[in-house]
């Protein structure tokens, strides 16, 4: 099949999908033209999944590689607090693939995005030895509202969606649930946020340097995942919770959270728990 | 060097950069934010740059891909008549390459940045056994008034900017100029356009099929890149020119544009040269 083919099949399976008003012109042009609402910030994130690395062709069906490389990106809208608007999907893989290995990969991922009614708008495709992908999001959120990693101050308290460690626990294999609904219903409630894709420890610490404070967390508190180890909650990456917090006295909304510690004025950056310093350990790609 | 050093130097380079007034949020948090102005539309793209592919280690410096990269994707905007804004690179690089290696991609990626006024706000890092680069540009334009390809009628003239072949004749290796200026200034006065990546003949067949036309060219009018042949200006690729349609009786704007042949209405995407039907023998991934 050609370039030509499988893209006019691509545009056929997108254009099933979820089309989200505010886009002008999705697949077909040079470029996806979207025009904003008054009085929104949009917000943008991209992510890669890479054979080998993210998953093998072996043990991952080409669903559930496009569903995890949409999940990956989308995480980060919700760590946001964004509405999600459209998409665009860089894939490049070998010749060797079959046609039905492409449409299957596309339904995997228009699957998750007719669920959280984002478009697939455009992209790229090419060929080459291993399959890369890189999904880039684009999504909205009220002037001035998007939840940023900056925000959090000492005596905030320090939250966490879900449970942590699973996705170590199961070897990294479970399917990414991105927490898009969360992340909404944080949105103008919470003082700084992101998503869990390197660790709580890691990531905490990405939260503290960028606020300019430091944290005590509580290990009794930190809801770990059955069968899950607290090495894995704090250190195993993947989870794709969303991590946050909030003033003291700040109302939150019924959600699956709970309060793992508290943010202190100390070296930024720095983690105690239960009293003692936390090393970062989470995943570094070049640690 | 682990992964939040080179994050902070990329960072740190960027931050020297251009920085579009538009961009609330560059890199640093979940994702990059953008305020969008009243009454305009947005225009999207993202292209991969693969090693072995699109370039080699051996024989391109690191700038070079750098500037291949984000030159490639600008030229998609130029082709919309879009004004750059933002870009979010994606790059995978193997964990030999050092450090320095990094910084060059980065350095002339962002003098090329600089040069268009577009802003690096942010992407993804990963380790990889090969480079892999994938440029996201956003540009922006008054309302409705984005260059579509979609909108040649019969009897419109079709031209080129530049000259043709060249990249072929000089095996790819030529430095990817795009045509951001001259995409902005037709802009409002074409019909219909599209930036030259594949070569003439399958591009053109491209543009014809979405506005649902067909074109007739004369052969003598094709601006030939001095030393390449008709066939490398016909379907050599990687020119980077803009190939556009215009109202016969419209002025265009001094530039280097030459007037190649006229829309006609015949079978969806068909083309003649000098009388006799051309084959799009361009580049296509999957052939």
């Amino acid at each position: 099949m050609l370039e030509t083919e499988i893209v006019r099949h691509i545009r056929k399976l997108a254009s099933a999908g979820y089309r989200n008003r505010a886009l002008v012109e999705g697949i077909g042009d040079d470029c996806a033209i979207l025009r904003p609402g008054a009085k929104e910030d949009l917000v943008f994130t991209t992510d890669f999944v890479l054979e080998d690395r993210h998953f093998a062709l072996r043990t991952h069906k080409p669903g559930e590689i496009g569903h995890k490389a949409l999940a990956r990106s989308l995480s980060d809208l919700a760590a946001m607090g964004g509405d999600p608007v459209f998409c665009l999907v860089s894939l490049a893989i070998p010749g060797t693939l079959p046609t039905r290995w492409i449409d299957s990969f596309y339904k995997g991922l228009l699957a998750l995005a007719n669920k959280h009614e984002i478009t697939l708008a455009g992209g790229d495709l090419s060929k080459f030895d291993k399959v890369i992908v890189d999904v880039m999001c684009c999504g909205r959120v009220p002037r001035g509202k998007a939840i940023l990693r900056s925000g959090a101050k000492p005596g905030d308290r320090i939250f966490v969606t879900g449970k942590l460690g699973g996705a170590a626990r199961s070897q990294w294999r479970r399917k990414v649930i991105p927490r898009v609904r969360e992340g909404r219903a944080l949105r103008g409630r919470v003082t700084a946020g992101m998503d869990l894709s390197d660790g709580l420890s890691l990531d905490l610490r990405r939260l503290l340097l960028e606020s300019r404070v430091s944290a005590d967390l509580v290990s009794a508190a930190i809801p770990v995942a059955r069968g899950a180890t607290l090495d894995q909650a704090l250190h195993g990456g993947e989870d794709y919770e969303l991590l946050f917090t909030a003033s003291p006295g700040r109302k939150l909304p019924a959600l699956p959270i709970t309060e793992i510690g508290i943010v202190t004025k100390g070296k930024h950056g720095a983690i105690r728990l239960d009293g003692k310093q936390l090393a970062a350990r989470g995943f570094d790609h070049f640690a």
